[in-house]
């Protein structure tokens, strides 16, 4: 096993940590990962408390490896969600959707490693204020929600590995070995990928909607709603287009919210209700085309990584 | 000198193609950057016909090794300016915005080397169908005339590398020797790139153009006028400010276009009017702080590159 910044900090074997994504990654998702050798996130965004305090012993019973929970920040009960992480021991937090000041030193304190993510240089260096362990730089091509500057990986990670030598990882259209070798050439230390592994057997989002995803074709997802907060959604979909009209003819933020109404991700993502409900992917899943185990999708990664590093570069 | 696919095809010495840019690249910048090892491109976009053959003599007389011409091929004079290309002898032609079949036949048929700018897999598939000899893909974080789906080069480019053969120029966010490695990574066999060659001392670009650009802070530029031909411009501008209220408030394709009127690329990029001029540029800009020459740009990138190569990918 090669070390490198991130496999020391989480103390996995690949670099490769699988995104705390609403309605995909339970137990089953984030503890596959982990045994795999990569780092499995539970994403607390679509779990009430006493939800997510069953996942997290679910998971430590299937894996005796690290692993971690996502929270966005503006969750409701994030008090009680932080108590849950810190009195069950959870090893790594990565924080979303808010400010990392809030609650890194009270993780800290509990020995908790911290991750934030971010969508911009600036908040790059508030992770760095704020004593944050890693960074994780998501590009405009990711899934669901999204920054409103519209960085793309490629522009995001080199600017933001100008301005810290904290630990970074690259998300945002990662889904293989070739890309992975590419968010490391650009300067990240690892990555974080939710669409491959949304698409996995262990994820819990509905079949139907794993269906839809493998077989997107390249334009098929797009950024949407940026008046309430940009989410790339599948736009093969009658949500999708009623949202695509709405935004066309100028629908103010409270129309889009009315449109938007309660409960869309679950009902499309883990009820598979494919026309009403709100389909969050990112655009690399049009290179994603089959249903493996997370395990598969680690191995496959590592292994053409490794090929085509083998293979080389020319230098000029 | 090493050899790779794009160097024995275009004669360089470097895979590096600076691209051709409206009111940026004329025969000062395209000679300049094959005389320092890369191919320079002639934009005539924004050339009339005398003019395009007024700068390919004075390119050929700045320089003895090779250049090329951007043909946009919505042009209106599309047939005098192939006329004059094949006349001149030009060796090396891209074309853009339009269907490769139409000239690449004739064309090639005069000798010339041809390649086509895409922004989708579907277009890179017509590309080899049409007999091009190299395809230029070009991502969302690009400036100026886009495409409409947004595909970033993350994206784009592994996608493309999956269904061709042919030399792939990787284009969009590309600007240092870092990106240019993630490129080829991605399996680009070469780099074109925009933002950073419009900037350098040999630009055509007003110096009041290339001030803003190497000031510009991630996120300040933006990809509108959507419902026209999507275009990233810099949003630091009155006129950008209008046509995003514009928008925000649903106006249709027609107010859009006679907001945009004519000539206002040329009043902002050329004579260096800020507020009323449409100002195209892409992403990378704010990773762009120095006025260089563009031989100092292509050293400043092969060095970097190699550096990096240098010290190498951990394999895992």
């Amino acid at each position: 096993m090669k070390m490198n910044k991130i496999n020391r900090l989480l103390h996995t074997q690949h670099p490769i940590i699988q995104g705390g994504m609403v309605w995909c990654s339970g137990w089953r998702l984030a503890s596959a990962v982990s045994e795999a050798g990569g780092l499995g996130l539970l994403g607390a965004g679509s779990m009430y408390p006493d939800i997510l305090r069953e996942h997290i012993r679910k998971c430590k019973k299937a894996t005796g490896k690290p692993f971690g929970v996502n929270v966005p920040l503006m969750y409701p009960d994030i008090q009680q969600i932080m108590e849950i992480l810190v009195e069950e021991k959870v090893p790594v937090v990565f924080t979303s959707a808010g400010n990392p000041k809030t609650w890194t030193g009270f993780l800290k304190e509990h020995g908790v490693t911290v991750g934030h993510v971010v969508s911009s240089t600036k908040f790059a260096l508030k992770c760095e204020e704020a004593g944050v362990d890693l960074i994780v730089a998501e590009g405009f091509e990711a899934g669901g929600h999204n920054g409103r500057e519209e960085t793309t990986t490629m522009c995001l990670i080199p600017s933001i590995r100008q301005v810290t030598s904290l630990p970074l990882l690259a998300a945002g259209g990662i889904a293989t070995g070739r890309s992975m070798l590419a968010a490391m050439a650009l300067g990240a230390d690892g990555v974080q990928m939710g669409t491959r592994f949304a698409l996995t057997e262990e994820s819990s989002a509905h079949e139907n909607f794993k269906k839809i995803c493998l077989s997107l074709e390249e334009g098929e997802t797009k950024l949407l709603l940026k008046k309430l907060s940009p989410t790339r959604l599948i736009t093969r979909s009658e949500f999708t287009k009623a949202v695509e009209e709405a935004e066309a003819r100028g629908a103010s933020s409270e129309e889009l919210r009315i449109l938007l109404g309660r409960g869309r991700a679950k009902k499309g993502m883990f009820e598979g209700n494919l026309e009403e409900g709100e389909l969050e992917i990112g655009q690399v899943a049009s290179q994603c085309r089959k249903l493996q185990s997370a395990r598969e999708v680690i191995h496959e990664i590592i292994t053409e990584y490794n090929l085509l590093l083998s293979e080389g570069f020319h230098s000029f």
